[in-house]
């Protein structure tokens, strides 16, 4: 109370060392950097800074570096010029002021992705659809692993992965953690063999999170978003990050939103499994998520994620969209309908079960199958996560969705194909009649997909909904062309007739020469319908 | 403020009329009855009573019943003495106090139903599993009408029907509404022939209301719950409720809400098709909510009901219940039990569309497809409403969703075979391993059901999964006697072997013997599992 009274009369008299003006691009890190050697731990120093442009203020917190080392990170969220003091404990890194000119977003620079409706938009408007992956150990193995991991993903087709924060142990591991976020205080082992660490709650290893800083930044050069898992229950009694007091996950999620914030790709998943994350209620995680969205300035994208149809309560207006673990919506794509339909926010099936050949369950779909179940919920309009479960029984080797290294399936190249097909229609896909048509989706005004799914058939008649979603409905005389996309051979085939509508016949349009499409007898063929003009 | 400071002196000084002291049972009604001419208005009669036993303490309104007759309403929620005074802002009818004995209920009264869980139960502890259907106009057309429709609920095994209180004009009516709940004041036609009404907002019509009190008495006596459809959007222009002023909205509950809380059968359902209210914003539906609930003295079972796969914010703690329109989720029992996982808190789909032979989609399902999409959704752990919509094509007749009359489709008996069945089991259904089997059901404790649905098969290879809900899992050696249902034949047939189950084996157990099932070769097939003793 008496350091905002002063204020003023500090600000007028205060010597600031002003920095010269600095220019960074709309959405990039501005960074401030102080050296000050701290007494007692450096850890506990408070540094802030506020920047200011025009009505806009945004406060972010610094945080130690390591080596007598500070930082502020900025992302300035609109081009022009932006004002900044900072304030803190230590005198010399107090009351600093500067002036920085955020300049237009690059090519490529889209900014941070936010919510639209059921779906996402990048800051500057561009359509974002999640096309995801997973890689737990992205930024936990050695770095041999984490840049194999990243040349992978280089050239996947996806544009987001979910990460672990916290190390997270595996049960036949080739691999373990090599660093920690905290300082090891002791390592003991017990009569029985056990290990046991003591961590240093109260410091941090920079080091540590470095190497997070740096694929996050390595993630955003490939347009990949970072969806930062930031609890998770597979510690297994390893370290106790699981089990950490309340006030430590808080000082852990502060210093994590003070350094990674300013990324603009950068998403909170508050936990994978939240359920099984032993002794913490469903308050104590409502709480936690309160956290991050008051800390964090920038209103990143932020949901939690539970065991397999466990539902948290999504109404929550800080989760921002609804990530889950589920496979009984992808069964169909009227069930990942009906989610849309819910829920008033975007839909992301996070953990559907992964394509892979292990013996549990959730990891041995096939490629075909994978493939299916993505397709089905893109269809139903929400979206769906990938991951990936191969070991060479031969030999204990990587597994890609947890430990990392090179993809081997099949269905990733599928689903970049679909993706690059779902990005040339104008909007991402939703069902056109929902409910009662459970085959077709529109993208917009004469524009539709017919997934037929794991039914082989001969022809397709063809025939539209009246209803279209919110778009224009069709009318008599329409004409359409069909292409037959194979989605497991990747192929598109454009079907020579041109289609024209009938009028509405008991709530659908056919073709007024009855005409069929034939079919070459597969399965997982997508039906593109656009209309052509006169 | 003075009131509350003066009532302590008031009641040691007031000469209180003292009733008799009189006996009603518990969860029925007791009545008080004044007469009283009031100057001015009469329905703008203050009156209220307070209801005081032990801890509990229930504040109930009394209402202007016609003929210079008021009445307070009042169902003792528990056994033993309760002490009531009257407040009213006619003298005559303030600081009236008596006693009433509560008794224990007779045989058949179970109380009002409320939740428990993903299930209901009445407030005396017994299973509520609601098999439902739908007269909308069951109180607003000719008595013989009403009465021919109570006589077809006595018989068809429905425990709940859901009816509008406000009159509904259809499109081609046989009958139209004769009386309403507001005086009219005047009745014009224009020049397009179009009648015009003029309602009395200030004055209801107590003979409106005496005959709902009355209907509401006979679903009772037959053991239905009455789900009273508040507001609805087929006013259509014709009479105007739809659009009554908000003021108007507030004291048409409250005057319902004294009349018929009393009533143990009553649930809310704020509207039939909210979102097809016109000018009526989510804000205004959520505070007509929380008004009901705040009303309401007795916290009788309140949902709201919208368009087809139109879902509310039924994370509202004053909905007690998700009552949805959407065919979707009884697609699949799969689906069904996605929505189960979501709401913690009952689903019922009160409307999926009909049984009928109307042109209109979702008013001809097949007597077999309605059944399929009830058991459905029932497999999945929620409760689905049935309709019927026959009209003979010959004549305009009685449609029994809306005008009520006699059943005459093919569903109700089997929704009614099935009721008996899920009756039989300890617990209500839902999916045993739940996003991974999509055909097996438990009732609890080594008690399965495996539905077979549309699909017709000779054998069926006796297997579980390993995975039991929250119930005991099936171990190795259990013993179990398998029936197979043939919910269209509505037979139980017993399959005389023994199967004896495999320990576990991928998630599932096995016979032992590898033995199958034989069937019928027909759709609609209901397995139901029990283990049995040593």
């Amino acid at each position: 109370m008496k350091l905002r009274i002063l204020l003023p009369l500090l600000l007028l008299t205060a010597v600031g060392v002003l920095r010269a003006q600095e220019r960074v691009a709309c959405w990039e890190r501005f960074e401030l950097r102080f050296e000050h050697a701290a007494k007692g731990n450096p850890f506990d120093v408070d540094l802030s800074a506020t920047f200011t442009s025009g009505d806009r203020t945004i406060v972010v917190r610094g945080f130690y570096d390591g080596d007598d080392t500070y930082r502020i990170r900025f992302m300035p969220t609109a081009e022009g010029t932006w004002q900044y003091v900072t304030r803190s404990s230590a005198a010399a890194m107090n009351r600093r002021r500067g002036t920085l000119v955020a300049t237009p977003a690059a090519a490529g620079n889209h900014g941070p992705v936010a919510v639209d409706g059921h779906g996402f938009r990048y800051a500057d408007g561009t359509r974002y659809m999640p096309f995801g992956t997973t890689n737990y150990a992205l930024a936990l193995f050695r770095p041999e692993t984490q840049e194999a991991t990243l040349r992978s993903l280089a050239t996947s087709g996806f544009n987001k992965t979910r990460l672990c924060v916290l190390p997270k142990d595996f049960p036949t591991p080739l691999e373990a953690p090599t660093r920690f976020p905290f300082v090891l205080r002791s390592r003991t082992t017990d009569e029985a063999g056990k290990e046991h660490f003591e961590w240093d709650f109260d410091r941090f290893d920079p080091a540590f999170f470095q190497n997070l800083d740096r694929r996050i930044e390595q993630l955003q050069a490939l347009g990949i978003e970072a969806d930062l898992i930031l609890f998770h229950p597979y510690d297994r009694g390893m370290w106790g990050f699981d089990k950490m007091p309340e006030a430590v996950n808080r000082r852990y999620l502060d210093y994590l939103i003070a350094r990674v914030g300013a990324y603009r790709n950068v998403w909170w998943s508050l936990a994978n499994e939240w359920d099984l994350v032993r002794n913490r209620s469903v308050e104590e995680w409502k709480a936690l998520t309160r956290h991050v969205a008051a800390t964090d300035p920038y209103g990143h994208l932020c949901s939690i994620h539970g065991g397999t149809a466990v539902y948290f309560d999504y109404s929550m207006p800080e989760l921002t969209h609804v990530s889950i673990q589920d496979e009984a919506p992808v069964f169909a794509a009227s069930s990942a309908a009906t989610l849309r339909q819910i829920f008033p926010k975007p839909v992301i099936c996070d953990e559907i079960g992964y394509e892979g050949n292990l013996p549990l369950r959730w990891a041995r779909y096939s490629p075909r199958l994978m493939t299916h179940y993505v397709t089905n919920g893109l269809m139903g309009g929400i979206y769906v996560t990938h991951g990936e479960c191969y070991r060479d029984p031969a030999e204990e080797d990587f597994v890609y969705w947890s430990d990392g290294g090179r993809l081997r399936g099949g269905s990733w190249q599928r689903i970049a194909f679909l993706r690059r097909i779902l990005e040339e229609g104008p909007n991402p896909p939703q069902m056109a009649d929902v409910s009662r048509d459970t085959q077709t989706s529109t993208a917009g005004d004469g524009y539709y997909y017919v997934y037929l799914g794991q039914s082989v058939q001969s022809s397709w008649r063809f025939n539209l909904p009246a209803s279209n979603a919110r778009y224009r409905r069709p009318q008599e005389g329409n004409r359409y062309r069909v292409e037959i996309i194979d989605l497991w051979e990747m192929t598109v085939t454009e079907v020579p007739d041109i289609f024209e509508a009938t009028k509405v016949l008991d709530y659908r349009v056919y073709d007024k020469q009855h005409r069929n499409v034939r079919l070459p007898d597969t399965p997982y063929l997508l039906l593109r319908i656009r209309e052509i003009g006169e």
